[in-house]
């Protein structure tokens, strides 16, 4: 296991210094562990934007990576830190949700552990900067076969993200915008099929008050500048314009509401 | 082979959920395989740019090196994927031409197989995200010793990019700007050996309407804040100021006219 | 030692495709070696900037890792190469300071040498691209057990950054900001422990014209939006606002002046 993948998760920018001494600390405990970046990019102290991300890559590793997520505005307050194995996932999370999505998907309850042995943390921890001097550690103890239970005891309660979640009604689903990626598509928390279930009826797709005319199953499928919905790689109603940029057309962004509506 | 090299090149934006994602696939399939980040900053859907990219950039790896290249403006529709050995380099790439400049330099015809075979992609393939579920799996199994012939049929043709071509005249040479890098500096696509030709004639670089009045062989060579033309790393006509951002003092940017002219 | 670490940090932008050439030139000679990315976020050509980086991130590394470091806006003037080892790490670095500030915790004199022998260079040099043709192939020939000796003769001298010194008072001490991170924190060149010194007395830290009025252990101690002063994880003064920007509040950047006063 000493090999083994270590990602990383954080809104600390592409290029931050806290990054790099970050990958300094677990290189330094383990040479050979293979470090993975997923994302520096998240928006600061955004909470919401990593469970999407979380829930949208972690899922795709293999079941022995070690994720670790440092977006922790929380960071030198009483919030705790969590070894979480979800869905044969393992994460080190601050205790704020971030996982909430992810598990979603899961049958089994996920094992928690709240870390309390500062025997494998850096001997002095900053205030500020838990992702050096607690996540980095107890990541490269773990990739040394450190067993999860000496981190601390189990936990039993945890912090849940309020996540929108869709309203459904009769007559169609309403939902918000959740994620823009940079090509300014618009992934909303709507479930995909529901434009299964409009197609063949008369109904409509909406974004703010903007209606939008065409479904489609692939972006070439539009003529360019047409803004159409479909069903995004991650099984989510998304709208998008083909060869354009959706979210700065519509000014529309994260929370934008979006609704489904059909002939009930 | 199963520490092969793959490298990544996209227009997904660092830190995009779908950058993590294809590592994850391809991980999965192969945990022993040695990821390398290109770039994941070519312009959205900029096809031209990741031709220039990967023109630039792919002789200087390894021969055994597998480059996924997922610029792909037309995922969904029915542009092929294309597995391409060209000049001892392999590379996975949407058929839109991106690949045209690295092959110029080839005297060999590439041998190119068109992915057909879909044992070898993802169980479930979205309309949006072939990255996902066509490159990655295929890079994957690919670096698992999979003859590329299992892949699909060879090729006999394929898309070849519009790239701008300089203009040569007796007095001269016309062309544009092709890319311009961080610091504002202007590459063109008119080759160095123009510059060699000016020297010790008279005659003059013009790009936009702006003459520029000195070459020099480094930046170091000019004063600060002059326009200088230069021979670029990659052996183009470059137009740059020395601790300036040539690309925004000039309002210029890729197709901005350049010319060398002398007397014929 | 052929799986060795190499970094790299430069500020030719995540992406470029200068930086993928220097990749492609390091596995080419060494396709063992193991690269990982420290930032290449470095602003253009601000050796500053990447003196404060290399000082925050290169002592939390492995003390066999090399640094390559491409900052260089002299690229192709006659100013050296250095190899460097500065408190048992490793670094190639342009001759301009940017290891100035790591080596001043060091109480050994470093061990420095002037890159002269080009064979170890690629076979043409660029003179505008030194990281490729230069640091590339001696980063991957010293991780192939070159002896650095072979690299050119030891230097006894070389050039010092001018780094800013905070000053010193009876009453107090006054510094500057020195790097913003990207939660628009602002770190100074002020030790932290001047807020030790302030804790108990009448006194107060002031940033331009602005004064802070509360001194805090963590972020989350002081309310959102609230202007505060605490130890950064480097150890160093920082202004910052919980969940807010300080650096676009108070229109603060580098060089922006930091004083502590106090009863003297």
């Amino acid at each position: 296991m000493s090999d083994m993948l270590i990602t990383l998760t954080t809104d600390f920018g592409t290029g931050s210094p806290y990054v790099a001494a970050i990958k300094g600390v677990i290189l330094t405990l383990n040479p050979e562990v293979r470090l993975v970046d997923l994302s520096h990019e998240i928006a600061p102290q955004d909470i919401r934007e990593a469970a999407f991300f979380l829930a949208s890559t972690v899922p795709y590793f293999p079941l022995d990576t070690l994720h670790v997520v440092v977006v922790d505005p929380g960071v030198g307050s009483d919030r705790s830190i969590l070894y979480v194995e979800v869905a044969g996932h393992r994460l080190l999370v601050p205790d704020n949700g971030c996982w909430t999505p992810l598990s979603e998907g899961s049958h089994h309850p996920p094992r928690v552990i709240r870390l309390t042995e500062s025997r494998y943390w850096r001997s002095t921890v900053s205030d500020t900067f838990h992702g050096r001097d607690i996540f980095a550690p107890v990541a490269a103890n773990l990739s040394l076969d450190l067993d999860p239970r000496e981190l601390g005891p189990v936990a039993a309660n945890w912090n849940r993200l309020d996540w929108p979640r869709p309203a459904r009604r009769p007559d169609g689903v309403s939902g918000e915008v959740v994620f823009v990626d940079r090509f300014g598509n618009l992934i909303t928390n709507i479930p995909g099929a529901a434009l299964d279930e409009l197609a063949g009826r008369s109904g409509s797709v909406q974004i703010g008050t903007t209606e939008i005319r065409r479904c489609v199953r692939t972006y070439a499928e539009a003529p360019p500048d047409l803004l159409v919905a479909l069903v995004s790689s991650g099984g989510w109603l998304e709208v998008a314009i083909n060869k354009g940029n959706a979210s700065s057309q519509l000014h529309a962004g994260v929370g934008t509401p979006v609704c489904v509506t059909w002939q009930a």
